[in-house]
């Protein structure tokens, strides 16, 4: 009997499924824009819409296949109670709910599929996580038990994958280094804090440090004739591989300020690599040469020497439905 | 039948030994100064030394009963290779080895032993890590599957359990929450590195921030009447007791460091608690308020009035022999 999963990623602008096998063949894969009214407002009206396309989408099971579950990757998804818990960009309101104001914004969302899939296995972990299991699974984390994944988005997400075992924590929702402090007092964060990592290290945090240096320094640049909402992170990136001074010193302060951090986590959990996923990993070496320099320069001499930094080998497309799917393979 | 385990505490003055049962019953102690003339310089001689006094404890095993194997809590030790690898304190030379200055201070105690017990389970750790494993059998850690070990010494060492399992790292060498950076180009520390959690945290880092503060201040204080040579933690402690001001500070200050390393470390493990040991953590309160206090204020919204923070209940003397058995138990 074949087995099959479906694995559901779900962002703030997209929500993205596929039907996989363990080897990674995708069988059938869909996806609506979760921004789409109502869905962005109303949960309720989000689970229906799913829910109908997770029923479509297994027409596609070929006879002789059996769905063994359905993995979800999502923001602030706790493995344990199957909620996600106050996802900051997602659903104002439910509407069972009397105060729209309600301050409790906690979605239940592998209960409230289960209703309609009672006899499939159902379970959610943040998209950081699922990384991690898709890259244990299908990409350069095979073979490892000790290994930590940064996915470099928006904001800076992590999954920390011990004795071959994910990092759930006590609570289901370990695994946000993106949020130690690595300038206390420093910037502000979406988290209500100052000085979290991924308010440098993040397709935003690098645009932050791009301003910073233009108006710290006098250096010429490129980037000096776009506007603050108009930037986004590619810019610097094709700015730097152009050799703009200023473009490269912003890699190398977002390199050394992810080693600094990195290094204190690899004091915690000792790892055989440290895998970069996601939009700004796409820098590639620009990122990743400093980042390994500084590392090494940063580490307990105990661990010098010892950790690989890698760009994930997976396919961004891909990788998050995958990830999640692997949540059923786990 | 009865299944013992004998535990080991190797500490830079003592080695401490204790047979013991599942239960926490001690059967027979014993131990000797580990810098005595020649153990200290030599280790093969201390080897022999150390055999010699587990043969005289095996004496004490009842008929009936049966050594299920010998647990060891050291510096330095590597979980996977049973070896202690550059202690920092221990054993200047290796007479097999040419050369006295030779820096390859590495110690393969595990396999040593093995040739004195070839048909019992020899494990050795970190003295942090036996710490957390006794504090899970014995101690305040029974049931949980998720928490981190502080050992407040000398240095600070400390112990990661996650799915109730210890984190030995990829090269098992994990924990080293003491080496932490809390301060860019902070403090010396004996790592040869500027800034790390263990120099201001510690019986040593405490002192180091009095002296601080009497020379940053004009606090009236009854430390000023001591030289630093003829300082030690204690002083701290009784003078925080009887009102001290600046004495009090030190404490807030160290608390405050704590609480935001902790902090940074619940963003990656999410413990359901912390649990404090050793020296410096016998000033009770006077540490644990503060170090409550802060933490709550440093964490990420997600884990607030989530996290306990736990002084060990494990006697400070047997402590060490118990969690190193707990290896075994383990």
């Amino acid at each position: 009997m074949k087995r099959l999963a479906i694995g559901i990623d779900i962002g703030g602008i997209n929500t993205s499924m596929g039907l996989v096998d363990r080897a990674g063949d995708v069988y059938a894969e869909s996806g609506f824009r979760t921004s789409e009214y109502p869905y962005f407002e109303d949960y309720s009206a989000y689970v229906k819409k799913l829910a109908a396309s997770l029923q479509e989408l297994c027409e596609a099971i070929p006879s002789g296949a059996q769905l063994e579950g359905i993995g979800i990757g999502a923001p602030n998804a706790n493995f344990y109670s199957g909620r996600m818990e106050w996802p900051v960009n997602l659903w104002k309101f439910r509407p069972e709910e009397p105060n729209p104001d309600d301050k409790r914004r906690i979605f239940p969302l592998c209960d409230d599929l289960e209703a309609y899939f009672p006899d499939v296995a159902i379970r959610m972990t943040n998209d950081a996580n699922t990384a991690a299991l898709g890259e244990m699974i299908y990409g350069n984390a095979r073979g490892m038990r000790d290994f930590i994944m940064v996915t470099l988005g928006t904001g800076l997400g992590s999954g920390f994958v011990s004795n071959g075992q994910m990092i759930y924590g006590h609570d289901g929702m370990a695994g946000e280094l993106g949020h130690v402090i690595v300038e206390p007092d420093g910037r502000a964060c979406g988290c209500g804090r100052r000085g979290c990592l991924e308010t440098y290290v993040s397709a935003t945090g690098i645009k932050r440090t791009a301003f910073e240096l233009m108006a710290r320094d006098r250096t010429p640049s490129v980037l000096r004739k776009v506007a603050f909402d108009r930037f986004d992170s590619k810019m610097i990136t094709e700015a730097a591989e152009q050799g703009d001074a200023l473009a490269i010193e912003v890699f190398d302060l977002t390199a050394r300020r992810l080693a600094r951090a990195l290094a204190d986590a690899v004091a915690i959990t000792s790892p055989e690599a440290i895998i970069l996923f996601g939009g700004l990993a796409q820098a590639g070496d620009l990122l990743l040469e400093p980042t390994r320099r500084y590392l090494e320069e940063y580490l307990l001499s105990t661990y010098r020497g010892k950790v690989k930094v890698l760009l994930s080998a997976m396919d961004g497309n891909s990788a998050a439905v995958m990830g999640a799917a692997a949540l059923i393979w786990e």
